[in-house]
């Protein structure tokens, strides 16, 4: 269901002030479901991670990205092509340790959380935006890439910036990493 | 909150598909929730009518539309400018009584039910974009209209396009249907 490359319709974008209360609702009503926010997180995560793994094929197709050597080149991909053409917004990579296996991806701004003043009563521990997470992880995944990706910082809990790890399980292998065909 | 009129800029715009597989992640959700079909459709109308009531304001700011004098202007305005705002398509209109109360938004495609190819399993009264019919709600509401809005045909019950009816549910008052200030 991939389409071409290069194709880039304008209706491929819609106004991000419905998707971000739609998302809103959608959290909304885990928070009823889910007692523990831990079980909220959780849920956000696994359905992030479904999406994931269905955006990813249109992603490649789309976004044309090249050949990826090294785990800092695809944390790059990710903020610089994927956050841009999802969100619109270009987080900085920072690499966290010296074997280069653990990158953060630091949002100034976030999007998702435009319309959120505060997390709601009694949440102090819900990742709100989780499904970012989820979604990352999902499509590194179909990448044949295993990653920890969750959040280090997070403007709703008083930080000053947001702040998404990723924190890559295996050793790349090179041959690996692209998807199935 | 209302952003200044004529400011429209790239960052408004957010990619459709992840729109598109939140929303498939939220129904899916509320059909985990509610047995019922029923409370699915009247539970995405409520979520929806919030949404609505809070975007209409900054479609008033944003898209600088002017007064209206009648119920088919105000028709045109959701088919041309807010859906073209918001989902990126413009569905056509038609009238459906001679009063020109009631009306039509014909879709001929329909952006959210992208990937999905048919109804859950035992959820054929499902209204899948039932959101869009109470954010509409919503928004007239904050504008002074009532309205009715419902799904009169949905291309994933077989139909060949999607209808949305709107039936305007007083007569306009000119000087009412304007936002409070």
């Amino acid at each position: 269901m991939s389409r071409p490359a290069h194709r880039r319709p304008e209706y491929h974008k819609i106004n991000k002030d419905l998707f971000v209360l739609t998302y809103g609702a959608l959290v909304a009503q885990l928070c009823k479901d889910y007692e523990k926010d831990e079980d909220v997180n959780k849920y956000l995560d696994k359905m992030g991670y479904g999406i994931g793994t269905r955006l990813v094929e249109d992603f490649l197709a789309r976004s044309c990205v090249r050949r990826c050597h090294s785990y800092s080149e695809i944390t790059d991909i990710i903020a610089q092509v994927a956050f841009k053409m999802y969100l619109g917004i270009t987080p900085s990579v920072t690499c966290n340790n010296p074997s280069r296996t653990e990158f953060s991806l630091i949002l100034d701004k976030n999007p998702l959380v435009e319309f959120v003043e505060e997390l709601p009563a009694g949440r102090s521990s819900l990742c709100y935006c989780n499904l970012l997470c989820g979604i990352i992880r999902g499509a590194l995944e179909m990448v044949h890439l295993a990653a920890d990706v969750t959040f280090l910082q997070d403007t709703l809990k008083g930080d000053r910036v947001t702040e998404i790890g990723i924190t890559f399980l295996k050793k790349l292998d090179e041959k690996k990493y692209r998807r199935k065909k």
